[in-house]
């Protein structure tokens, strides 16, 4: 047991019911931290290439960390980690809200499903003890009024993480969901389909008595109140207007994706669904996460008009590009239903707005026809439609659940053509930057163990953000092709700590430093911990992940990113004519990471980073 | 019936052994011309996405052309055609020597093969008739010794297009082979695995007294006789030394593949398997095909040795860096050993060398064993396990039969990452230039209807020929980017008019122009053809093979490069750290061509090619 953990890590068998604590040695926790990080060396120990990602096989891990339920600034993000069912690679996701924080006051640092329950089942974790609960009644509810339903069921004080309809019936786009109507997503990668297939409804917490240790709190509160003017302050405009704020000046850029990766502009409709609209007339509320100073969540309310009701979280940038732009809607209170029924029916907003702009393009193209989609008029800026085809994906019905299986299967399933515009990496889809405008976000996109995936926040560097802890005191110029393989293998390593400490990287924007991280967790764990070690520790993660998809049968060929990205132009707006020149980014990744030209870790790089045992499992020396 | 053509065509059905003529109309004959041009009007009416490649319902077509057995140089090439087993899109393949015109003489401009024979069988073409005839005492013999016995049997004056052992088991890499023991090879696309399908080990033509109508015989003649100095002595070196003569220059300038691409120098070894080389040591003869002024073939005699006996065809420029940069072999001998058993056995020499290349590095990367290779010590560099591995491929045993499926398959049969280093466009390995050196040739290997194909000779341009009718006063540095789409498409449409009407496109270094081509075809059918129509018919050409893979679900997405050539730098040498900007290059040539970003002609460009028929076939409205 470690200063800020418990170091109690739940393994429940949900097929025999059997419930036990797992330790792991002080030497592994220090190695692996917590969040994706251990979650990534579970999961390498027990799943593997053969692994059915919706078979009782598959592990659904959910991870704390050793920041939770500590005073740190937006401390006690959630971590989930499986192999994912839409990619059949590496998967993990993580999200803000409160459930991690509850978790961790319950006793436990970790939680790791097996097996696969009989009927619908819930999991109640509290101080006392651990029970699978019968979750037949809760079946089919969506995740708002799931919340609700348990607050009145077990206490309006317990936290749930939840998945909705989509999620029981396995959608491969499926996310898992907390807060209730004030939706926090674990988006990505489908792992709200693996809880499903587990037949587990929720994980509740029931307020936990229990508190971390702290090794040293008066330095670790000293250190936060010294940051936290700073975390406020510069952070002020997303906490003013949400991540949605963006959206105009993407779309300047070249930034944003327009009409399924294909369109060039949007200057008006970006307008119309900005964070300074929604601001002036659908916002009620802000809402923040656990201990965070800078309160990026929106709550909207719209009582009248075709698209009420709608009460909960508003969109924030991404769903309000992937449902907005993506799909040419430029009504905001269509792309907030459509926000509210994707975190409803438990569906990642990226992917879900990927799939129906891609069904938009497939249905103008003729590929499908509008009998295809239940007579749904699934055209480029109907926000109607685009709205009943998302009850259709939630509800896994007709063409729903050919879009719900994400764009790759869906692309397959058509044929006739429609893969050369499904937009996904490893399969994948894009979250809304565009490796046009950015050239650090296609090699992101190319490299990052879960498929297209841009939370590295490269991108920021290369817009105006400056990282001097980091060997960055000034952003890097967008288009420039130097630098950028460190640049991207840097932050990646970089933010798999934060997914591994259970903090919010966004924090980076309020001047949150490597120096910080090492500080705090020194002032928690007692450990002697230096800035060094902690960046050894994130190529240490990136490089797990890495070998977990290699055995997965994972290279070079794959860091690629589908045509759409890679030599479709632009023709107007910030980014025209320009394309990632991919190829040489990766030369500059692999050689700044020690991989091989295959891109393949090397042993002498796994040796460096404690990871020995994995060198059996490259498909040869490297 | 129109001046060159006989206007009679041969569908041959093998299950019921029904023949009969086909005529074309002749604006079919003057829009489609022959060869693999009228091959692809052909094989597009009667095959498509659901043809199985070795199933009788896949046609296979010899075509000849309006200018076989007319004095024009270089003429009555082979051309032939079919769905391709190896790639399953589009196939075409060609080679030079007297089968063409021997063909033509007994009166036929093409033969279609449908259905397949009960059992192994031959097709005997006299001025008299058309004969299928047994021929299992003939299966099994290589192509050399069954050349020498259908003399015997038949006549000395027969001409035969066969197929080896290889061909005869459905070797994906097998080709179609003529001439014998000098070995013309329609080696491309894995079209003799068709003809093997179908149980016919080879088409026989007896010196036929059937003479083409020459519209204009003098005109032409004198045509002939203005150019022909020209074609003589420009071609010079060729004759002197062969195509082999090019591997130092190649090897110097980062052009020659070397270690299955991921080579750097071969220096010592290029001098060492050079043209000039092959003079001074196993050269007895030269070798040129019908009406040729140039006689690049060569003739090579080993008596002692290991390699010993060796006698025939020797290494041109393809087999030169296949079997020997490719497998770092630099033993002259081994290199012409493999050349001929290659030619024995009707093994394409470029793709059986790149599979031995790659069976290699899979053996260095301890991805299969020697156990695997049945004891054969793959190593690279060593020449007599090269040799016996082919005898492996072509007599499809134990490993062999795994490489005789080509690269692709290969690849995906040992999986454990081996598909990272197999190299293939499409299916097709790539012969022997390297987009890294020349980035056309990247472009060219992404877009030829048959998958990596070079024989656009754009490559030409951008060492040192100059094209001033086609718009090339001057060659185009070779890293350049911009104009590499242009020249791309020009020189492909040019090129299919060569594989048209028969004849070499080496005479292009010999100063022919598309002014002769026009003039010839004039002279010889009597239309009032000009310069813009050919080009025109070029154009159709093309775009009628890439409906042929629209239809077989290709677009841009395929239209891309393994990441050896796209992303994998060379260290040393003269294309030290360039990387092919395919993308870019890619949107040129789509935009050239009148193609929509997706890689698919649009519904303007066929009408204007008078295609409108096919335009039903596009996925969706361009």
């Amino acid at each position: 047991m470690v200063g800020g953990y418990f170091g109690k890590f739940l393994r429940v068998n949900l097929t025999d019911k059997k419930i036990d604590l797992i330790e792991f040695t002080e030497n592994t926790l220090r190695q692996y931290l917590g969040g994706t990080g251990l979650g990534a060396r579970v999961l390498y120990d027990h799943t593997g290439s053969p692994t059915d990602p919706l078979g009782p096989e598959n592990l659904l891990i959910v991870m704390s960390s050793p920041f939770a339920a500590t005073p740190i600034p937006t401390s006690g993000r959630i971590d989930v980690v499986a192999k994912s069912p839409l990619t059949g690679i590496w998967g993990e996701a993580e999200c803000g809200g409160y459930w991690g924080s509850g978790f961790k006051q319950t006793g436990y640092d970790g939680i790791i499903l097996k097996g696969k329950c009989n009927s619908p089942s819930y999991v109640l974790i509290t101080d006392e003890k651990v029970e699978i609960k019968d979750a037949r009644h809760l079946w089919g509810l969506d995740t708002y009024e799931l919340d609700e339903r348990l607050k009145k069921e077990i206490s309006p004080k317990m936290r749930a993480l939840v998945i909705g309809p989509a999620g029981e019936k396995m959608a491969r786009i499926a996310g898992l969901f907390t807060d209730g109507m004030h939706g926090r997503a674990v988006g990505r990668a489908g792992l709200g389909a693996v809880m499903g297939s587990k037949n587990i409804k929720a994980l509740v917490v029931l307020e936990g008595s229990k508190r971390p240790t702290l090794v040293n709190r008066e330095k670790l509160l000293e250190s936060i109140k010294k940051i936290t003017p700073d975390l406020v302050q510069k952070t002020e405009k997303r906490k003013k207007y949400g991540t949605l704020a963006s959206i105009p000046f993407c779309e300047e850029t070249g930034d944003l994706p327009i009409k399924n990766w294909a369109g060039d502009r949007f200057k008006e409709g970006a307008l119309k669904i900005s964070g300074e609209r929604m601001t002036e007339t659908i916002l009620v509320n802000t809402y923040h996460c656990n201990n965070c100073p800078m309160s990026c969540g929106r709550v909207v309310k719209i009582d009248q008009g075709e698209y009420a009701p709608v009460y909960g979280s508003g969109p924030e940038y991404e769903t309000g590009g992937s449902f907005g732009s993506m799909c040419l809607v430029d009504d905001l209170e269509a792309v907030a239903k459509a926000h509210e029924l994707a975190n409803r029916y438990g569906l990642d907003g990226i992917s879900a707005g990927n799939a129906i702009a891609f069904a938009m393009e497939a249905l103008e193209k003729g590929l499908i026809t509008k009998k295809d989609l239940d007579g749904i008029e699934l055209t480029w800026g109907n926000g109607r439609a685009m709205v009943e085809m998302l009850h259709k994906i939630g509800q896994r019905e007709g063409f729903g659940w050919i879009l719900g299986e994400g764009v790759k299967r869906a692309a397959r399933q058509i044929g006739k053509g429609a893969e050369e515009f499904a937009v996904e990496v490893k399969g994948l889809e894009p979250p809304m930057h565009d490796p046009r405008a950015l050239a650090s976000v296609g090699l992101a996109y190319a490299t990052h163990p879960r498929g297209a995936c841009h939370t590295a926040m490269s991108q920021a560097l290369e817009v105006k953000m400056a990282l001097p802890d980091m060997g960055y005191p000034n952003p890097l110029p967008p288009f420039q092709v130097e630098g950028k393989g460190v640049l991207v293998a840097t932050m990646q390593d970089y933010i798999a700590l934060f997914n591994s400490l259970g903090i919010c990287r966004f924090m980076l924007f309020g001047g949150l430093t490597i120096n910080h991280l090492a500080e705090w967790l020194q002032n928690v764990t007692g450990w002697d911990i230096t800035v060094e070690e902690l960046k050894k520790t994130g190529e240490r993660l990136t490089n797990l992940k890495r070998m977990y998809n290699v055995r997965c049968g994972i290279s070079r060929k794959d860091d690629t990113l589908p045509p759409r990205l890679l030599s479709h132009r632009r023709k107007e707006g910030g980014a025209v004519n320009y394309l990632p020149r991919l190829g040489e980014m990766l030369n500059e990744y692999y050689e700044y990471r020690g991989w091989s030209e295959e891109g393949y870790p090397t042993r002498k790089k796994l040796k460096e980073l404690g990871l020995t045992d994995e060198i059996k499992d490259l498909p040869y020396p490297t």
